[in-house]
């Protein structure tokens, strides 16, 4: 495994790797890799000829009261990760390698992000698009991996790329769960013994409110309804409860086509989020 | 010379191409060719092995006042003037292939926009580095042509390719004048007789601004007011004087490394723009 700290020598990777017509799968993270992230290097692993990882905290995406300097980092673990995950090239580079200057334009998101997680962190995709758009100039993927646990992340990084035309393949990746189907995150171990045991309640809304659908029902507040009824005998508070169209995340009072049903919950010391993704079928 | 007009077959063309490790030269243009495109296409056509050209008059950087339906178009012509000119790609896409649905994010140009044209303009250079962005995403090309006439628009485009990393070279070309130095433009035929006769002293001013700084002169406002004053002679209206830093198009007091000198000017009905751009060097 390469490990690459420069754009320059990033660049002369990917140009000799691309005269060779190889396919380049590329997982983005911010590092302090979990199962989620390895399923995604698995992913592209099976699919690619060249897989590429990027470790890079972005400042841009984080808000002026959320802790850039306490992020957690583990650059050692990250690396043992990634050569056991088969990685070939992996990207670490510095804030000033990727910011050299203050960005004289970025993306500015419009659409999709006045919902979701979007509502608590304004300006917070626009940084995630930029540092994204970035690091596909750079990369140059085939295709490139991201969860669906980060649904509306995923969402805006699919819309960018059809309304960029940019030369990519997103490849969305299921959420990787525990056995009792509490997805995986770093934010668990911040559980109480209570509050991890009743935890995995939220997956099973979710599957409640899948069921609901599937049974017929197509009236939005109804669904929310259930949801929030069932959520709130939790021992945490509910953050937000919404069914949206995916990945164009627009309120539709009547449900059709693709939709995401997706919450977020406040226990005592972790703030936990959860989604579902559903094609409705036409009526025949 | 392949007409293209839609995505999937100019991404079909650009692969193989690709595939080939051919260099692709790009012009992107509104149509309604002159001289002034025809240069950019000869410098592609003798550096690359494939030159590409779109046509297409992009609404996103029109104003509301501005009348995007009486934009000057002429495709044969145009067409017969690519095929002159060597050109293998004429993409030339319906604006409903370009933004099938409204954009749901864009970029937002914040720095150089509130100075030169960008005073007059708001919002007009955001809808030119969205729609680049997407003409580089869809060809892909090793080198990408723009006229220093339209020196804003070069340097923002410089700017975003340096900032999102977007694997191009972008090549500022010459400015292309008539004998007597006036710098040619479909609004030339606009002028008054009287006007054109005076017309060439506009870029005579530039020159006067050039000598001076030659000879030492440092300071800015000194450079603004001699333009100013002589370009107050005129028959026409100063739109703007204004000596820059680039492609940062920052005000410096002080003038020192690489700089723009540009002016817009009012005929009765037609503004001009003209500009030269100087390297002073450091004393040594």
């Amino acid at each position: 495994m390469k490990i690459i700290k420069t754009i320059s020598e990033l660049r002369t990777c990917i140009q000799q790797e691309r005269s060779f017509s190889k396919s380049i799968g590329f997982v983005p993270t911010m590092g302090f890799l979990h199962e989620g992230h390895q399923s995604l290097l698995q992913h592209a692993r099976e699919n690619n000829d060249v897989v590429v990882l990027s470790i890079f905290v972005n400042p841009l995406q984080f808000g002026v009261n959320e802790d850039l300097d306490r992020y957690p980092r583990d650059f050692e673990r990250d690396e043992q990760i990634a050569t056991k995950n088969g990685v070939d090239i992996l990207f670490y580079p510095a804030v000033a390698e990727m910011y050299p200057k203050e960005m004289p334009m970025t993306i500015t998101v419009t659409k999709g992000v006045d919902v979701l997680c979007g509502q608590s962190r304004p300006g917070h995709f626009d940084g995630v698009a930029t540092v994204v758009m970035k690091l596909f100039q750079l990369v140059q993927p085939t295709n490139a991996y991201f969860g669906q646990k980060d649904a509306q992340q995923l969402a805006i990084i699919m819309n960018m790329v059809e309304s960029f035309n940019i030369p990519v393949t997103v490849i969305p990746c299921p959420t990787i769960r525990e056995v009792d189907g509490l997805a995986k995150s770093s934010r668990n171990v911040y559980l109480t013994e209570r509050e991890r045991i009743e935890a995995p309640f939220l997956y099973k809304t979710l599957q409640e409110a899948r069921a609901l659908i599937q049974a017929g029902e197509t009236n939005r507040t109804k669904v929310v309804d259930m949801m929030k009824r069932r959520l709130a005998q939790g021992l945490g508070q509910i953050d937000y409860v919404e069914v949206l169209s995916y990945p164009d995340l627009e309120i539709d009072d009547t449900l059709k086509g693709q939709i995401i049903i997706a919450l977020a919950y406040r226990y005592e010391h972790a703030r936990l989020i959860d989604n579902d993704i559903i094609h409705i079928k036409e009526e025949e």
